[in-house]
């Protein structure tokens, strides 16, 4: 269960409902995932997020599919549950296929397996990275 | 300073020297860095992390630009200052420009930043993620 | 389920009701909280780690109600569940409103993003910080 | 060494020295530290996480000096030694003590040391709580 | 429930089933856990990952159930559900008593706890331990 | 440098001393490291650290150099610095060779893998393991 209330669209204020329809509108969905239900009890709270959300996730020098990934790889390594099932969601909708998502996870499996053995060894790093 | 000697070619014995070669080669380099040269302490753990690098970063249904990204995205998330110089690195040899690595960062950071308000407010998993 | 068994209070040795008795009183609750009933599997770390959280937690150079949320802030950037879900009602216990909670994780939220963008830049410190 | 380039004011373009101004004039200080160097080799992005820090730093429901201990705190939880210098330096400014510092960091050692209790023995959240 | 299928043994290729039959038999079990499940997704994977359990969790300079006491106190650290709980299963099949894990857990508490002060408070290394 | 002072022994008070000599005569060692010279900038602080040290790490149902190897694997997974360089000397100290140091490092990179991998692909926990 949620630590705060879920604000439904139906009892949203219009500062609320305005950015609930932004989402819907720029997701092609007729729904609200829980997130922005949560966010949505500080209304600018929630606008500043959506705002970062378009902002940072539009096409740019990095394509959606990929950057949708890269939100899967780091909500998996930083143990958010709620985060891995939506960006999973989300990168599928975008394409990624099952051998891709599985090719993903082994990427951020031998990443952070090689991040500790790094860490734990404490190579300095080599003045050509720098 | 490591915290285990760095094994240095002219020193290595014959099974460390093959693992170097074959790094080298398959990355078109003329040096070996340090994090091998620590892991070559053990030889069958330099072997072992070298093989699973070579199967898990090879071409599949991921380019290899978007894997060294993603490595990228865990090792700055999981703040190995090493990882981060060396496959920073990586990435633009790979072809990685500066656009892309600051966008790329603005993507792990907002997935840092969703993920702890999303483990702290707690909302439930919506079943349409499911 | 938890992967020690819960001692219950009307179970539990002498040594461990003196600290179930102290947490009670201390904090003027009529109950026990599991994560108490599962240290309480070896007395000394219970007793132990109730001491620390009294010393630590007590009214010093920094409120309670600060300390509470700054244990809430921890819980969250870790993922840990129980935690956040104790903590944020022992901050609401103290005084934390709604609002007070939303703009914590708002904070928590921004400094593990740009926790990660300077991890993954690597800006050197500036000397007038040192 | 960074791994972009830094962003000096005098070779800034307008935009940036538009947000580089505003930082200064914000904060009554008259440099500006690397973290904003290093972001504004990506304008936008400069001005995202700007206007970021601004709207969710102000004061509000919590006083600045309570969040940037928050900021401090977590930023310690995360390994990032850039922030923990900056954020110090900032909670410094605004009234933080040597007292309350180091009570912080008894507050921050001890939630995490709790959170991996918890994250380990997995006890039930209590009913209580939710 | 889980991000891609589980492959159980009756519908597994004979790729997968041979990398089950050599877990079951290594381990004296007759059944596979749903983590060896979800990586059959990708044959290739389940090897990969199956043979480096195999090699580094096999006797060498530390016995085995001090290597699966150390994979349960990462588990905890990394707030990794599953983890915790199949590791300190096999931890205990191997030896691991409700004594020894309790202390384990307060070590692995204590060691978060001072991690996070000294990333805090920011001592330099001595130089003795370099 | 440090972002408290350091508080040499011949500086500090009567009460810090008793701390010092306490940890120098336990560890039979003739210097103080400077993990706790910052702490004593908090003397009832420093005493609450080193009085669970003692308590923690103290032979008991695990034997101490496991227990210092099981800290080492927790502050490289933490990517704590000074941790990772104090608690090393300190397992080397009871007995930890480098080809013991080579396969702590081994699991701790091995676990931070898996935990990922399980972290992104959800498998429910087996009622097996409950």
């Amino acid at each position: 269960m949620a630590l705060v209330k879920l604000i439904e669209y139906k009892d949203a204020s219009p500062q609320v409902r305005a950015v609930y329809d932004d989402i819907m509108k720029t997701r092609g969905v007729d729904w609200i995932n829980n997130f922005w239900k949560v966010l949505a009890n500080d209304p600018a709270e929630l606008a500043r997020i959506w705002n970062n959300v378009k902002q940072v996730m539009a096409p740019g020098a990095l394509d959606p599919l990929v950057k949708e990934m890269v939100y899967v790889a780091v909500s998996a390594t930083n143990a958010c549950e709620y985060c891995t099932y939506s960006h999973t969601a989300g990168a599928r909708k975008k394409g990624m296929t099952d051998a891709m998502f599985m090719e993903l996870m082994a990427v951020v499996g031998l990443a952070n397996e090689t991040n500790r053995i790094a860490n734990g060894l404490r190579p300095e790093v080599d003045p050509q990275f720098k």
